[in-house]
């Protein structure tokens, strides 16, 4: 009944960048602590990375991908690690955009040096609320500081420094990993020549902050949350986080697609059961989902990223709250992509970052994709978003 | 910071019901139980109603108002018992309807008999899972039978032949009382005359069922729950109902009008303090609302009120799936309104209940009301909705 969110090789086919295996680098560390946008300081910041390709000998084939809430390092291929559990590569998850990224795919391995790292604040190998603070020797909890979009394109650009790279051939991300791509054309326009941003705009929407808002509730009111400290226990804020999960997740769809895929369907029943558990498929879908991430995320980081995701306003931070002067500082060619029926990042919002750089003469690509599957379009519709990346990343930077 | 809903008089104005008491009906008893749609019998049944205007000597002046998920029987002028407790009338609240009913509202109560009465398995003073159960001397709990919006139009109609009244002027509600409006068009076609449906659709979308299972969810899991038998304990799953609330709540408005009423402002600050609280105004606008929520409704209410939501089918229940089948049992005057920007109940859903009435020649007058105050326009929009409900009621019905 879930529907896998995008098509993908097995590891041993020509369109997949095969077994992966990622890397983690030391960035920061006591000695030369990161400073953070929320002010103090952070050490050690390790951060965990993977690539795909080969850097060319100019070092200017290198593309960044950015990840959104949820996701992590892992973009393609198949997880060596996941290979050590015996498991068939069937039973396995290839990266979370195996689709795009690959030989002789969208992002073409075979041309570009592709590089994607976790996140600071997430739980998937990059320093967060679960590392152990080496002040404490317990982990941080809620005592991690916050983090904000302009911490991690910092990051990110520091990790480029170490690999030596000084620029960036493009960057692409959807979501929170578009508005990362954003922040990179903001706050680092000379390192960066071409910018791709997917389902996301300037700043999130009010009622985003107040999707946002019930989740952190959830989390933050389970009693096993124990003020962010249950990394001791048997069990965490699992029931918050389902919840924040479920239903964001629900943000992630659109009526119509939701429509499509489960309707008002009973689950495996001709007629209503009359209790509390699971009588739709979509509840049953929704349950699901809230029962698989439970597994592979953790609560703290969580809060961490949403309110990450809340405070985000690149037309405050680089403009004064003036989105047209904020777009001044860009220097990259833009691709912009909105998708018909997102109501996440609506696509009238992204539309204003796309008119805002059209107003300052920045050269840019605006795209409202036809699609009905919300705002997860960007995953999913991988044979349009496939078809807008590749000429845009081909083509020479004379006719673009 | 929180704008009042509507414009309401002072109980001694000319405008006002002035001050209201509500009546207690025994509809079913031990000897004489209620049959519920899900099966089973269910006694006794106690209704809680409040009427305000006369009933005219041919009894043919009354207008039942259908409340929604969270209302009550107490729609217009200021509740006696309110007035006990010696506070001002500013410090309470009236009923939820006040604007639209009273001397001169467009529900002219000096015209007609208003009544409204509180659902079955409410927790406003009609039986429901709060009660007691006379077999066991304790609270129902989650033993309480499932009810549907079925049961709920059953119980009115009952209530109507104990009053005398064969014959009703109208039926009217919004939201999940406008489905019961449209209940009351079919199940008892030949006893309303007009049938008024705001803000609802024939059934509730698979988006609504969604954020309904997760507001579930939250009480399910909250661990004060305690399977629904949490009556006689300190504390209740208080905060599970409030993410229920606060998540409900957002459907009921609408991006636009969120934008207009917080923006992203910060709350009271000019930077943000970087921390999971209340930062955003949206925040303590949603926290506010899930704090003042628990205090007067019952989770266990809750669950049964939206499972209703859930269930009903107009289309399934009449017609076997064909909503102009199930149309043709229709024989009052129709009016249906939508609203613009109400995306729980969407106008393109509410249209397809009058495309099919129009098809089988029902004669039906459906406006698609500008308003971007989201789903709570039927109650926030009063004058337009005012202007449009006023002629529809004065109108003779040969005019129709």
């Amino acid at each position: 009944m879930i529907p896998s969110q995008q098509k993908s090789d097995p590891p041993d086919s020509p369109g997949s960048v095969g077994w992966t295996e990622s890397a983690t680098c030391r960035l920061f560390d006591e000695g030369n602590p990161f400073p953070l946008e929320s002010g103090g300081f952070l050490s050690p910041v390790d951060m965990e990375y993977e690539t795909y390709g080969q850097l060319n000998a100019t070092r200017s084939n290198a593309i960044l991908i950015l990840h959104a809430l949820s996701g992590d390092a892992h973009v393609a291929g198949w997880d060596r690690n996941w290979k050590k559990t015996g498991r068939s590569w069937r039973a396995q998850k290839p990266g979370w955009w195996d689709a795009m990224v690959g030989p002789g795919k969208p992002i073409d391995t075979r041309r570009f040096f592709v590089l994607c790292a976790n996140v600071l604040g997430s739980c998937c190998g990059t320093t967060g609320p679960s590392s152990l603070n080496p002040k404490t020797g317990i982990p941080y909890g809620t005592r991690f500081p916050a983090v904000t979009v302009g911490d991690w394109v910092t990051l990110q650009a520091r990790l480029l420094d170490v690999l030596g790279i000084q620029e960036l051939f493009a960057v692409t991300g959807g979501s929170l990993g578009g508005q990362q791509a954003l922040e990179w054309a903001m706050a680092f326009p000379d390192r960066v020549r071409r910018v791709l941003v997917l389902a996301a705009s300037a700043r999130l929407s009010v009622q985003g902050l107040a999707f946002n808002a019930v989740g952190r509730y959830s989390i933050l009111q389970d009693p096993r949350f124990h003020g962010g400290d249950y990394y001791g226990e048997a069990q965490g804020p699992s029931s918050g986080l389902a919840a924040a999960r479920m239903l964001a997740h629900i943000t992630y769809l659109s009526e119509e697609g939701m429509h499509r895929k489960f309707g008002r369907r009973l689950n495996n029943r001709e007629s209503p059961e009359f209790s509390f558990g699971t009588e739709f498929e979509v509840e049953s879908y929704l349950d699901h989902q809230g029962r698989a991430f439970v597994k592979r995320f953790d609560a703290n980081s969580y809060l961490y990223i949403t309110r990450a995701m809340d405070y985000y306003d690149a037309s405050e931070k680089w403009g004064g709250g003036d989105l047209v002067a904020a777009c001044r500082r860009v220097r990259s060619q833009m691709m912009i992509l909105s998708f018909a029926s997102d109501w996440l990042y609506p696509p009238t919002h992204v539309r204003d970052l796309a008119l805002a750089l059209c107003r300052v003469g920045r050269p840019v690509t605006y795209v409202n994709v036809p699609s009905s599957t919300g705002h997860d379009a960007f995953l999913i519709e991988t044979e349009a978003v496939g078809g807008l990346i590749r000429p845009f990343l081909e083509c020479p930077e004379s006719a673009l």
